[in-house]
């Protein structure tokens, strides 16, 4: 999968004391390159054996995994919890929402540090203080890059070599508050390449937003619609084409977050047939609904569908982006999660520039990606481990501890019955808000036992 | 041809006197759209009659065109005369340029007004002044944006309605020179489209070539070759890429100069086909030559070729770029005639940034067209005069005056020998420089007989 | 526009007696290269003067066009009246045929001779004795070579040379019926090749069409949605690229009619990128309504919108087909016009391969480009007159005498008023059908008055 | 890597007794997702332990692989050995071009049974007697399919069921020998299709090339140039595209052998991105030189070179092959291995038609793909392996018994010397022929230990 040869640093996993041995029985074992039946073995959360007939210590508690799945755990490539932005924080904070992940078998996040008053440093220090005391699970932390000069070059070097942060975002969009140009975008790849971490980008073309933004509100266009009138889909496209362009003249790796359009897609794959090293993700949300929820006459509705990238109106997004996946031109899946409740959203009621960008997704996206991949033969299992779980592990450097069902690998694991159903709900889901932009939508696929680090943390689909 | 259905403002002509009565008779008429036997006779400068067995006045002289194709002048939209540049000046005057271009069948010509001191007034006033007094064909002139602010804003006004500017130059490279950023390049959109001008994009990206080149020069690469690397063809297909979205989302047609590589020609086909008002323009250099002369062993031989954006190494370049005229892909073909001798040339000796940037082809471009275009079946004589006259014509909005032989229309015509061939060398070549970038090329397709607002200019092959 | 050098045979163009002396006043005339304010006089079916202040004989009756077009009669490439097929005659004859031709501001169709029992050379007497007794305007023919032996090489030839026949249509579906198989297509390009004529292809995989429609049969599947589910975009896009390359490696000119899809589409257009002499036609059907109506729960609804190949679900597809028209990526626009009544469409009640294959478009095709091309401000009128006539005219080397306004021309002539509204309907139409594909669509542009050979066969709106 | 689900047949390897315990230790151990440090040992042909500090018996052998990697031995998925064709037979018998594959560390071929007079079983009995008699390592064969009937179907499911044949080949091309038509094809893909089985295709239009070598001949060009004009790259694009439109439509996965230009490699790329289940092999051949070569001034040189379809004049086709492997578009690498000595290339001095297909590459494809893919930076050790073996076992089935070194996989392994170099020659190859078309390429990445079925069969670079 990976192209990437750069030796990366090791990202810091935060272990939780694993209380249980457990015996996984009779299941199909599903890595990303074979399906095979086998019992698995857990002992201080690692996976001491795969096998038959396996020599387990008595008093070892089984799970019965007959026909079902035995998968490794998802990991979201892309969250943003109890993010401050936009005069508010963002509602699912660390427990809330890797309580959801792991609800819908997702066993690691990757949050981003995203700051732009404090140094880079002072945030990664708030940011792990916020995780360390709420997590239910292992995490990751990607650092924004937001501004260019010595100091923040310097904490770059110290995250990567003292902290083991392997990756660093920039936003293209977002002008006068996150934007880089490409002159800075230049200095933070040089650093990256230097440093053997990945560079990620949020591409769209921020002057371009900045100026239809104004000149819609100038129209008189405030609603939730005008988000996607003044972020289209070759708005996207541009600064992909950009980012991919500047990173492979410095031989820098490329991850693009958010891959939301077919156009943006398209050129990531074109590029990685020209020898470019980009990497692209798309996010539950892309891969399960569509912008033409922004045309909804109700204005919640509308607005919480609102995130950046926007949600395409062609409907034929999301199957173009899961084909991708299942060709191997995309590579990963995340979220973003970044929930709102209705007070929130509301904030822009009258100027959707002001409507806080984010929806949910880190719950559901296995199911939708299953649903979506798996149940329309565009996926096989295999393929559905590794866009959801064996590809990300190997980018950011954790693989095989993390992505794959070996001995000595992490007992991060989920059992998967792929006959069951469930209708997705802000009724029954785990988020903190309100809404659920996958709502009504029923998915095959349920995680019906996760264990987190060896500790069985959803049974029969409930969350302990 | 053109999606452009801005009105525009009407280009000033500067005429010249005409005292000829002139006959053509006996030859095969081409306009873009049709061939057809017939005679024409031109008075005051202007097409009076066409068509067969014409009643003229007595003592009207002559010109037996029999065997002989007539065609409109041909124009070239870009040139760059006297400019002043990197601390010298181009070495070919108005004088010597339009003289150039008339003696290979060019009749008008299109210089670009480039300075970064001056307002664009005073610039263009400056131009008048050194072209009014030396042109020996009709001329118009473009104006280059090189920073912005609201004089400049206020200029480009008056330019277009008081002076009949209808066409702004922006360089998206040049870095601290000319080049402007993409929030500037939105702005100068902006009152093109107002005003109904045509913006113009010289498309590579500054940043990165600024950034190759410190690299390229510490690794203590100087020579010429150093040129292209550090302006490959991705650096100039994502400016292209770039500029047409900017111009697209503000709905101004945009008209890229100098398309030198197979890449940007195929950006511009594949957003005309996505409803972009976009025109490409490949120049003779780029259709006659390409860029593994950056490699000759001799450095004048390299430094001679120098252009940006650089001819490309892809030996299918050319005609590659053939193709997509005669497809209607690309649209015009300019000269970006921009000449050095050796001893400026040499200025770059030890460090090929230093090295003054341009090269010939205002003299040669038309029969570099007919031997690449015509001669390779690719372009018929009809579209032959599209993109060597017609559809610049159009484009700039002075067409059917220019780019047409119909009644009414300029006496600018060319009788082309299409059985003639001449060898280019520098030796007999019109310029005022010691090189020429088509040395030794032999080309079919000779223009016998030139005449320009009415008056035979080229006589058997002679300029008067 | 034709890339095509091929001096080819004239088509024979039907004359009747023209009997008015007309000065079409104060209108701005159009053709595809510009528009100009002007007056027009015919004569004898001529257009004998072009311009102001023009010096007419008394007695000549003036129409007004004040605020009007004058555009060039349009000329639909594409047609099949009284057609025998499927054990039916499709309903519009060749009187009815015209006359909506003539209402909707056509003035010259191209029908196809298709007969596959009968000799080519009395097929083509048969057309011609069909038509000379009914129709209402200019007139020629395409004739469709549907198997292969020396017999019928012998034919073309004299259809050619004695009978100016410039143009022969082969068929790559309708598997033992019309089919040809790849080696036969190449027998026929040789000899169009040869004689300088136009090779036409209907481009869809016949094997492919005929294993799937068993396939569909066998499952139950006998609705219309049976008729898309068998002919897919990609089995139309197939045939179209191998239609292409058969024909660009023996250099013969290929022309696509009935280009459906946007994947067709943009095979025309990468292979004319390359070099390839090829043209494609979209048709009415295409460019103003989709494939979302085979799902309509009404069957005789469905029915009415079959055609071959069909109209495509993807609803950009018309947006996407007017985009490349107004690139010029494709060329012309004709209407396949095949209409059939309920009762003759319910010959497929039970078996949707039954339904006899055709729609209308002979008076709506003007109506249509204009509405969905000129009023979303893809094609400007120049552009508007040269995808419905001109391009046409010269493709099929009828040009100037039609698809141009100019002194010689045939006077061939609509006043159109693109301010007036006009809602399609079969109550209103002049076919002689039951059911029209754009009922309820309401379209600016009239043509008030049309002249045919330089009689006014429509007056204010009204046919004579 | 596969989308095909389809549970196949198991392909019969023909196991040899393997005689040694064997201990590989220090070495660097490649998979395709992961290099690790580790020891391997090796007992009755099987791989029995992985990891460090491994306990194993007394008096095993020891090869020290101390700053070398350790990897899966070589697939290569496409071989012609001692095949009957044009009067006579390839050079390298089963034993000279198993060993030839051993040398060059490839540890299985994949042969094709290829004849077009005898029944398929009848066929697959004698290439099973010719090479069980003669093969130093495992191998596989696929069945070719040169014409249809029901006897021929019925062999096919007996191939499957019987004798484990999980693929089946078909050719475009060699019209009247081999070729079929697309109605058989749509045969062949059904039973595909059924069985599980993969179906391959030699892709270029028969009918076109057949045209072409009569034109060609008829004109006087009767040289080894004429191979390549007689099919050119379009020729091989059209076929692909067409092959896998018909396997989509029937939803049969397919296999395209001898990927040899970049518009077919493009096409399949395209067709993956859309969801369609299709993989492509370049070869040896296509990847380390071009077809350049055609036009070398010694007739046996270019002679030397002819295979189908043919190497590329285009010099950029061997790079971007290898960049669409690094971005997984293309899959796997064979050699289409089929060498001729020069008196058998000299049947077709006088006309080019007649001149045996086939080059060498078994021997020196994985060097070819080290030196062009590892050593330029656009394949890390892991992609290589998957590359030239893991994905080749994942499509064929065998996987993780070939394709992987893990517990319990065969012991086909190689000791890896990326440091070492070798100049391929004829001179020193251990082909049975007196050329190499890879003369004087000097490659990193020598074989120095291979082992096959658990027995040392390389030492030191020396075949045992």
């Amino acid at each position: 999968m990976s192209n990437a040869v750069t030796p990366v640093k090791k990202v810091p996993i935060h272990l939780q004391s694993a209380q249980t041995r457990l015996l996984i029985k009779g299941g199909k074992i599903v890595n990303d390159d074979l399906m095979f039946d086998g019992d698995i073995y857990l002992e201080d959360g690692i996976i001491k054996q795969v096998g038959k007939d396996l020599i387990i210590p008595g008093g070892t508690r089984t799970i019965d995994a007959k026909g079902k799945l035995v998968i490794p755990g998802g990991i979201d490539t892309n969250t943003h919890f109890q993010l401050p932005i936009m005069g508010t924080r963002s509602a699912d904070d660390f427990y809330h929402g890797t309580k959801a992940a792991l609800a819908g078998g997702t066993t690691m996040i990757m949050d981003c540090v995203l700051e732009s008053t404090l140094s880079l440093l002072e945030s990664y220090e708030k940011w792990r203080s916020w995780a360390d005391e709420k997590v239910c699970c292992d995490y990751a932390l990607h650092v924004a890059v937001t501004s260019w000069n010595d100091n923040i070059k310097q904490d770059i070097v110290i995250l990567t070599q003292k902290h083991g942060i392997n990756s660093f975002k920039m936003h293209m969009a977002y002008k006068d508050v996150y934007m880089l140009r490409d002159d800075q975008l230049i200095e933070v790849f040089k650093i990256c390449k230097a440093l053997g971490a990945v560079a990620q980008v949020h591409a769209e073309n921020g002057d371009i937003i900045y100026e239809n933004q104004k000149k819609l509100l100038d129209k008189g266009i405030t609603g939730p619609e005008g988000h996607i009138y003044s972020r289209t889909e070759e708005v996207e496209a541009e600064a992909t084409n950009r980012a991919i362009v500047l990173a492979n003249q410095l031989n820098c790796p490329l991850y693009i977050v958010n891959v939301m359009s077919k156009n943006a897609a398209k050129i990531v794959a074109r590029k990685r047939e020209e020898g470019c090293i980009v990497f692209g993700e798309p996010i539950a949300a892309g891969l399960g609904t569509d912008g033409t929820h922004y045309f909804n006459k109700c204005w919640r509705h509308a607005a919480g569908h609102i995130l950046s990238p926007p949600l395409r109106p062609d409907p034929s997004t999301p199957g173009c982006l899961m084909d991708m996946l299942a060709s191997g031109e995309l590579q990963v899946t995340g979220s973003d999660n970044c929930t709102f409740n209705a007070n929130q959203k509301a904030m822009g009621v009258s100027d959707f520039t002001k409507i806080p960008n984010g929806v949910n997704g880190v719950e559901d996206r296995m199911s939708v990606v299953w649903e979506r991949g798996v149940m329309t033969g565009k996926l096989d299992p295999c393929k559905f481990v590794a866009v959801t779980s064996t590809n990300a592990a190997k980018i950011f450097n954790i693989y095989p501890r993390k992505g794959r069902i070996q001995v000595g690998s992490d007992a991060d694991i989920v059992i998967w019955d792929p006959d069951q159903t469930r209708t997705i709900s802000a009724k029954t889901h785990h988020h903190n808000t309100d809404f659920n932009i996958f709502e009504g939508m029923k998915c095959h696929g349920v995680p019906i036992y996760v264990i987190s680090q060896g500790r069985l943390v959803v049974e029969e689909g409930q969350v302990k």
